[in-house]
């Protein structure tokens, strides 16, 4: 008893934190989700501590970005996905290639072994589509050229990280690394995305009358939120990230008559738990690690290696859509987010980094979630001309 | 990363585990919520194993009747509750006394001493609003005047069952109980929901435009959910259930001009995390336990007690509705839920009861709960009348 009333008080806390922060963020015209990460930095441990991340609580933020993504994915037609294919996948792998290169060239020029190096130039790497996709999302600008480029190039982009870590977790171990297994984990993976958005999107598109047939008027959405769990839960499954799955499962849902009905009732599902997601990630700015010189300095280093490094990546690769587009597709591939923390943790873990390294790799990862939203704010916002 | 897919592997067994239950319940013509308890019982570990309760899934199990409860407030004004206030006490003191008194008497006959007798007893007392109130939902009845009897009984139920626990957990520990500290736990708690259900309502009859005072469009749902977390969690420090609070929440977002969108915009979170509580509660049948004929005919006598003794407080408390009516009330107070599980549980903790006694209240707790549905349903179905 005593227990729930615990929890329930961060649940309180967290939500509403994220409505203060998003209100006072949006007031400030800066996107809501900045506001809701930097409510979660204030409630977390580095400031207030009313709020410990737990095992509950990530649970609940893993729902809240899987019930993100699928709703993005819902709002993204496959045929428009595979029509920015080649520039997605330009992006995709630039934006993987040159952020590991820079990663690895100043983590070995700061002393670092170079296994090492690899390691951590791993958590240079993995876009986190989440953070994107909530400012594309908020915007009203899913349905532009750009937007669709960044989601593409987010699942190549999650493939090739997924590899790299591989990779880099074998040469950490001593392993020598074996292109055959690596190949069948890349196949595997390809495959699993093509089969099932292929298929999915098939069968929805011809039998989306099924969904009507069981008895609960709520069973189109019940039978989509089933999928998107399968889905998510199948893609870790493949080494993928679970909000891969979900995203994919937005995609097939998009093809159904439903699809209408359905956006408005994830509408809910997102207010409710996102803020988790959202809140959740900004309790882990561990802000005393960074109370000194060395480590802020060490931090900026980092920072901007990460952000450059992206952002030509996605440049270069979306040039197909002119200076502007390719501007906002490499801010949009900045964000590094939970992706780059979970790497960091792996990395604590594993004895790779000491306590500064992966306090400043977590602080990056969040300060290039936090500093994309406005830019890519004010760009979507300067290009609004007539755009479809 | 691997937990992250072990919960999702959870969460989408539960899910569809849940749709699967209701299905093929309601083919059956009976309430969904049968089937996704039984539903429960079989992934939970007595049968299939592939669901293990764990503190993640309590959780989102608390989350989804809190929200249950909420939206139940959502469709029950105050006026209309205060109309049947004389019936709902009766209901309410008959259906704690009768039950409490036939409990302790049947623990004592079995061989129990009395202060471990009076602990048994108190796991007969308290009705879980939860179960009925989804049937309730379920079958559009809750604007009858026998839910709104049903549901202001829930109230002074747990408010009573509160006071009796205090009582039971000093006796046991072998100290007097304090008249004084019980009546000041008693103000406190009816002190709390009648100034916060006169305050609130009161306040939304004449503010609810200040619900569409933020940026968020959906800032009335938003502001309404931290509302139902708020007062779930104080109402915990009140020594309430949590889905008390979660009630009155609702009943005061029932005062708002939004109160149509707001009841629409419930559906599809009811509809994703509702599965979670009635698919852990039925998980937490333990079979094993009850598969000899000692323990077997233990629960046939302690289920029997259970319903006989709620239906006759509530058939008598509700005498004014006429015969009919005092009967649904009667059946509809027959749930014990997870409240009996959670007293039966302390019990364990304490010492007072075996691993068999636990066992028995536990299914006796969920027993009435699978049992009231079909019966309920009938009733009310029967009763079709010219009903307002």
């Amino acid at each position: 008893m005593h227990h729930a009333s615990d929890i329930l008080l961060s649940l309180f806390i967290i939500f509403v934190a994220a409505q203060l922060g998003a209100e006072l963020a949006q007031r400030l015209k800066l996107p809501g989700v900045v506001g809701e990460i930097a409510a979660g930095c204030i409630v977390g441990p580095s400031v207030l501590g009313w709020v410990v991340p737990n095992e509950p609580l990530e649970v609940l933020a893993e729902i809240g970005v899987v019930l993100l993504l699928f709703s993005v994915g819902l709002e993204t037609r496959l045929d428009d996905l595979k029509r920015v294919g080649r520039s997605a996948f330009l992006v995709g792998v630039l934006g993987v290639i040159i952020p590991f290169v820079m990663g690895s060239a100043w983590a070995h020029l700061s002393g670092f072994p170079w296994n090492k190096s690899l390691f951590i130039a791993a958590a240079f790497v993995a876009t986190s589509a989440g953070i994107t996709a909530r400012v594309l999302q908020e915007l009203g600008a899913l349905q532009r050229v750009e937007s669709r480029v960044i989601l593409g190039a987010a699942v190549i982009d999650d493939i090739l990280a997924m590899l790299l870590l591989g990779v880099v977790v074998a040469l950490q171990a001593g392993d020598s690394v074996n292109i055959g297994s690596l190949a069948v984990v890349l196949v595997e993976a390809v495959g699993f995305l093509l089969v099932i958005g292929w298929v999915g999107t098939r069968v929805m598109r011809r039998k989306s009358h099924w969904l009507e047939g069981p008895v609960n008027p709520l069973s189109p959405l019940t039978i989509v939120l089933a999928l998107c769990l399968g889905l998510a839960f199948l893609s870790t499954k493949f080494g993928l990230a679970a909000i891969i799955g979900a995203f994919l499962a937005g995609m097939i849902a998009s093809e159904t008559t439903q699809r209408e009905s359905l956006e408005h009732q994830t509408q809910p599902l997102l207010a409710l738990l996102t803020p988790f997601f959202f809140v959740i990630t900004g309790s882990k700015i561990d802000l005393a690690q960074l109370a000194n010189a060395d480590a802020l300095i060490m931090l900026i280093v980092v920072t901007l290696i990460a952000i450059v490094s992206k952002l030509a990546g996605g440049f270069l690769g979306a040039l197909s859509l002119g200076r502007r587009g390719a501007t906002i597709v490499g801010v949009g591939m900045v964000p590094r987010g939970e992706v780059g923390v979970v790497i960091a943790s792996l990395g604590l873990t594993a004895g790779v980094f000491t306590d500064k390294t992966y306090a400043v790799i977590v602080a990056m990862s969040l300060l290039t979630a936090m500093v994309t939203p406005p830019v890519l704010a004010a760009l979507l916002r300067q290009k609004d001309g007539p755009v479809p």
